[in-house]
């Protein structure tokens, strides 16, 4: 692991029996709130895409917002919000998905990609995928292509890292932790 | 108003009617959407605060996480995020809050600032200023100095500028709308 790996690593706050008895929650707020993990997350984040005309940063609500902002920022893209449903003011396309601890619908607003437009999708953690297979969805049916998707937290035994790679999605994380 | 103070406010969509009869919303995501636009307000956003040293920028959720998050990384600042109830995993202070359309409680890690810490707000648009008058008290309860408060779009008819100022807090605005 790199020294820049370690120091995101380190800066994660494992939360055991959260938020029920056996999960450990990875907080990435402690991450977010230290200025230097903050930069250097984005800066590796961004750094496999530098170079490569990106259109649009998709982020799930709410914690994908706050690095996509920074990644859109960063590439020159603009932003699109995958929200929960009802969030949205203009006429929407959505899906159901589940999540780690239940169900749930997001939707993305009908205008917010144009067919052939490349876009990453970009989240704090990846886990059972099902949140970010259900945003390669609704990206894909509008006619977006999905070139990359990133995390900077990688939960390989939950299996999303796996689904979305089926799904042909280039995928990127920074820091692996082993259980859920 | 300057060219790229015109073009920011050409890129916000406005929506007659929603989410009630009277009422005509600004839809940020149009701006978010465009990469110009949305790098110009985030540019425009930090310029301000250039040169001075801040420890964090603070965003509510949902949309503040966006412009936040890139205001954050510009600036080289930690970010913290402000939630709704329950969505945070460590200990926080609470506290309940005006919107526009209702009321709800918002909160923060208590570890989330440190006392004598300097902090920007940032959020997309400030109405009655609910939301951002409970950031500030949030923060200042935790002993953070609250530098300054920033949106892209201000309704000033709403009120919510000035009571921000009458708290002491410096606002940055970069587009006004009349009306609600």
């Amino acid at each position: 692991m790199s020294d820049t790996i370690s120091e995101l690593a380190a800066n994660i706050r494992s939360i055991p029996d959260y938020p029920k008895p056996g999960i450990i929650f990875r907080d990435i707020t402690t991450l977010l709130g230290n200025p230097r993990a903050f930069r250097r997350a984005v800066d590796e984040l961004v750094q496999p895409y530098a170079g490569l005309k990106i259109d649009k940063i998709a982020g799930t609500e709410a914690r994908g917002f706050i690095l996509g902002g920074a990644v859109a920022h960063q590439l020159s893209a603009g932003f699109v919000p995958i929200r929960k449903k009802g969030k949205l003011p203009r006429d929407t396309v959505r899906v159901a998905y589940s999540l780690e601890y239940g169900v749930d619908e997001m939707e993305m607003h009908l205008d917010a990609v144009q067919p052939g437009e490349k876009v990453i999708l970009v989240d704090d953690l990846i886990a059972t995928g099902g949140t970010a297979v259900a945003a390669t969805q609704l990206l894909r049916q509008m006619g977006a292509e999905v070139v990359s998707a990133c995390f900077v937290i990688d939960l390989p035994d939950l299996g999303g890292r796996k689904k979305l790679e089926e799904l042909g999605v280039d995928v990127r994380t920074l820091v692996e932790f082993a259980g859920h």
